[in-house]
Parts: C-alpha cells; sequence; structure tokens
C-alpha cells in the first residue's frame, strides 16, 4: 500500500499546487478577500481549483479503498492517469474554460473506475 | 470493515451523481463556467453539491475511525441514515431552499455521532 | 496511531463549529440561501470555513500517513499546531481579512510538513 499511498500523496501535492496559483492570481488580478468573483482569469484558478478538491473528495478514499479490496498497483496506475488529468485540467481551464473538457475526462474516468471497482470488492467481500 | 467501506463508497457514489445533476444544470440553465452564479435553479444545485462536499469531509474520516474504535455495524447503520439524509436534502434544496432542514438534520446528526462517537472510542484508548 | 486520530477528530469538531458560526452569520446577516454573497461579513465566515475545507482534504490523508510511516507522536504535535492556527486564522478573518495572515501560515505550514514528510516516508518504503 506503499506506492498507494505515494499516488495519493502526488495528487493532495498537485492541489496544494494548484491552491499556491489560485493565490497568487489572487494577488495578479486584484480580486480582494473575501471576495472571489472580479475578474475573469481569477475566477478560472479559483474554479479549477476547487473542481480539483471535489474530485480528491472520491479520489482518495476510493485510491484507499481500490488498493485494499482490489489491486494495489492498479490502485496506483489509475491514480497517476488522475494526476496527470488534472494537470490538463487545471491548465486547459485556465487557458479557456471550454478547453477544461479533455482533463476533466481523463481525471473523472480514472475517479469513477476507482470508486465503482472499490465497491465492487468491498461488497464482494462483506457479503 | 468492508461492511464500512460499502456504506463510504455508496455515499461517495451519491455525491459523484449529485455532480452529475450540477452538470446537466449549467447546461440547462445558460450558466457558463467559470461563472457559479446567475440562475437561482443552477444555484441551488451547486450549493446542495457543496453542502454535501463540507459533510463528506467529516464524514468518510469519522465513519472509518468510528468503525475501527467504536463499532463497525453501528458505523454503517448510521452511514446509511447520512446517505438517505442526503438524498431528501439535495431533492429538497433544490425544490425549495426552505425545503432542505428536514435532510439536511437526517444527514447532520449522523455526521456529529460518528465524529463524538469516533472521539470517544479514539480517547479512551489514546489515555 | 490513537492519537493521531484523536488530533484528525479534533480538527474536523473545529470545523463543525465554524459551520455552525456560517450558519448564525447567514441568519444574523440576511443572507438567504442559496445565496453566498451580499454581506461583506458573512462572507468572511463563508470563506474562511471553505478555506479550512480546502485544507482538511490535505491534512487528514496526510496526518494519517505520517503517522503510519514516519511518526504517529511527531504527527499529533504538528496536527495540534495546525488546530490552533486554524482558530487564530477563522477569528482573523472574521475580524479583518488582512489578519488572517499568521494563523494561515500557522496552519498551512503543518499540513504541508505532514505531507511533505509522509511522501518522503511512503516513498522510502516503496521504493
Amino acid at each position: 500500500m506503499e506506492l498507494v499511498a505515494v499516488v495519493i500523496l502526488l495528487a493532495l501535492l498537485e492541489y496544494v499546487f494548484f491552491g499556491v496559483l489560485v493565490g497568487r492570481a489572487r494577488g495578479k488580478y486584484g480580486v480582494k478577500a473575501p471576495a472571489v468573483h472580479g475578474h475573469e482569469l481569477f475566477e478560472r484558478h479559483f474554479r479549477a481549483h476547487y473542481n480539483t478538491l471535489e474530485l480528491l473528495v472520491v479520489f482518495v478514499p476510493a485510491m484507499w479503498l481500490f488498493g485494499t479490496y482490489v489491486s494495489p498497483g492498479w490502485a496506483a496506475g489509475l491514480g497517476l492517469v488522475f494526476v496527470v488529468g488534472r494537470l490538463a485540467y487545471f491548465f486547459g481551464y485556465v487557458a479557456d474554460p471550454a478547453k477544461r473538457e479533455i482533463g476533466f475526462g481523463l481525471s473523472l474516468l480514472p475517479v469513477v473506475v476507482l470508486l465503482v471497482g472499490a465497491l465492487w470488492g468491498a461488497a464482494r467481500q462483506a457479503f
């Protein structure tokens, strides 16, 4: 499970890095806290970061439980696809919100596979 | 703990389903990314989804630790109340924000019981 | 790991308490759901709560994995710094958004140490 842990932590590190970019965009585009609106480019950074937050809440437990009940190796591989997909998503979104689609699919798909796979693996052992 | 895992994963699946409904509402009510405001019905979907995100961050670790330190059976049962409560919350909120109260209580209560119970169980073993 | 669990659950309890304060601010400043804008003081509560959510998504798994692969005692200690830092952050933010900096640093720093430390510890065992 160490490999599963490494990939989970890489995904979290990527997300912290996105958070740093949001903080820099806040300064650059002059959006003062508590506001989160007022400049299109800040909003793109902000939303791309929060969309990653939305998915991480599923990704982390699904990764861990898929690793536990199905296969740690497959969990790690699917997790790496997520990490790469999120990079494409974030920078695609910032460049043009319409360009976020490919990265979105590339990061949503492994999350759904991890989630459904973990559910199948845990249910098989529970019942 | 397999049963605890199954209920956690069901709650995550429900949340992904809510996310799909938010995506459909974005198209239906014409709210273009990165905007998250501009149409009352989109905002209800969006906020109901994010409120579920807010609770899941507590629910998942509290479920797991309650299952570990108190009782996996009770964790699973309380978790199912949460899953049902969230369904009532989401569709209540979308119909009328004032109608979100019952579902909110029904999903907040098991989270608080899991959280306080897990804290009691872990503290009893730690000290 | 019981002590790590206790500190994780304390951080989650603090976050639920912040959520209660957001709910009270919603009533006090007359911001009706699904709106999350319209009164500066409500927005400060709301954003301070959500910023805590942003960090908890990293904090909880990083704490657990740091405890597993590095040291449960250090994990618990760093976790307590986070809990205290978040208190300073929340009440600083509500008083004046410019005053959120110290509490922010005090709660971000332990998260980064837990994250990088856990990554180092897990990677050392994986490779």
